[in-house]
């Protein structure tokens, strides 16, 4: 039996090699997957066309020593699914049509017929068929809040005020929604571990606008249900919980969600991190995604710094946040063979 | 001997009533502020302009039933008075003029001379002498951090980053850099207490920019340097500190700084500030300044939930961020008559 070092770690094992992988480790940064990306001739073609979404996932792995790949999508496709509009424009973040009320959120389609879903699980099966033994394949969902977000707000620094100003409001349709979203993402979620994925992130990007105080009904709680439907019908998956910008509410969420491994942000300082969660948690992160854009002594230095505050049992080495599109990649490289060589 | 309120909580005594004031509450949110702007020309020059910005500082106390007025000024005006160039662009952020390398930064000028300074004081004795007496003065500065950051990027998204990238990297220049800050804000807070003000805060905004492994260097440090020679030099002034997004950072930065009070952003759980922070520290903060904007029920229960989570002993209640222009006026009004009747 040979697993991946990365589910060694998330199983709580003993390993030889940290593991690393990078939050939008396939993306821009990478010509090979411009090059795919053109000849999709949009994002969304990409997310919806297995074979290329396969592709697009895989590349990093034929570059770059990584521990995981992670499947190609966007944790928008779940509105799309349920039934919004969903557009990405060309240098702009995506634009979800919004949502509100009790009649429109009651009639947003459940997610086991969705034709999007079947898509993404045929990615799932092409990148799982041809990947290494020893590389775990993460699959993924936003998690019900930063999801809520864009189908509230419709996307953009003012959509997410608003929704921000929703979820503190909380009317019925917002309880509703978060319902919805849960429902969903458990069924998403089920539907890519039966394709192959040996492991899910939930990703809150979204976690750190919202006041402390409700932390734990629209974080904590939801994500946890979602950890516990999986553990229901799918037990043994891990689960990785990515709750950025949530600080000290890392602790709470950790607890309520019971999720085999925190990510966090960049600013996280990760001493506090190894002495109040990773006694309970693996912690994912978090090295400062301009630093590896940027290079130099500054990157050398974060990867030490990041890698000497957590065993590596304990750690799943990452950004803080998603690789940034200008990075050269020859850094990244640069990481994981420094990351190695610490090491040893 | 009557004392304001903030200052008994900030000196450890019981008080009857929690003390309130709103970062920002002296601002474009209020009518006769906007009409004073406007007479002034230019945010600068009501800066620079004792009369009207000491008229502008106590403005918000003659609405509302406050605990403090805060000196009306600009954390850049500490760059100014070095010999930098700023200008503020309406409906832009500040945009300062940028420095790098040792020669330059070794020719700042020191802040001992400067008119900008001496003008500001004026303002802190024009407020002073026409506020009532259970009433507290704040000044401020910004944290060598946050100051650095405009200094070294200029303003702007963009310009932090490449601010967050030499902090990392730690050039000579960067370390003297926040030296001459140090020492600045020093000497500026010291004129501020000498011209009148009761207490002083020191604003670390961009706190959240810096990876979790600086923050120690960064922020800490500094800003400890920073309370010790207020201490040294005038002691009994008690500081607050705000190192806005250190998020579970603030428990080392209370620590090191040996601030009376730490103020704490909207993202921050207030349970876990009470727990980790308020044995030692006085809590400051951290109502969503967007749910004043908004104003109904989700206000009420966010004033509701801030007060309750920490006893008023230990609390300055405040905004997590600054007012926003967009909000009415009766919102405020509104929220401190709630916090009144809470606190019965």
């Amino acid at each position: 039996m040979n697993d991946p070092p990365l589910l060694d770690v998330l199983n709580g094992k003993k390993v030889l090699r940290r593991p690393v992988w990078f939050m939008r480790q396939a993306g821009r940064y990478l010509p090979e997957y411009r090059e795919v990306r053109a000849r999709a001739g949009s994002f969304l073609n990409l997310c919806y066309a297995p074979d290329l979404a396969a592709e697009v996932t895989l590349q990093p792995l034929a570059r770059f020593d990584l521990d995981a790949a992670i499947l190609f999508a966007d944790i928008l496709v779940v509105p799309q699914a349920m039934g919004l509009g969903l557009a990405f424009e060309e240098g702009e973040g995506p634009v979800v049509e919004k949502i509100s009320g009790l009649e429109r959120v009651g009639a947003l389609r459940p997610l086991d017929e969705a034709k999007e879903v079947g898509l993404i699980c045929e990615t799932v099966k092409a990148a799982k068929e041809r990947l290494a033994a020893n590389v775990a394949l993460i699959g993924f969902c936003g998690a019900p809040w930063t999801v809520a977000s864009y189908m509230i707000g419709g996307g953009g620094e003012s959509g997410r005020e608003v929704a921000r100003a929703v979820a503190a409001e909380g009317p019925p349709w917002f309880d509703l929604l978060m319902e919805r979203l849960i429902d969903a993402s458990v069924t998403y979620l089920v539907r890519q571990i039966d394709a192959g994925v040996d492991v899910v992130q939930i990703f809150d990007s979204w976690a750190g606008d919202l006041p402390g105080y409700l932390q734990e009904k629209i974080i904590a709680l939801p994500i946890g249900r979602i950890v516990k439907g999986l553990r229901d019908q799918r037990p043994g998956i891990p689960v990785i919980v990515f709750a950025r910008g949530a600080g000290a509410g890392h602790r709470r969420i950790g607890e309520a969600t019971k999720a085999e491994c925190l990510g966090v942000e960049t600013s996280m300082p990760l001493d506090w991190a190894r002495d109040q969660l990773a006694g309970s948690h693996v912690i994912q992160g978090n090295l400062d995604p301009l630093l590896v854009e940027c290079g130099g002594d500054a990157l050398t230095r974060g990867i030490e710094q990041v890698a000497a505050a957590l065993p590596r049992d304990r750690h799943i080495f990452n950004l803080g946040h998603g690789m940034r599109p200008g990075t050269p990649p020859e850094h990244v490289d640069l990481v994981i063979k420094h990351l190695r060589k610490l090491d040893g």
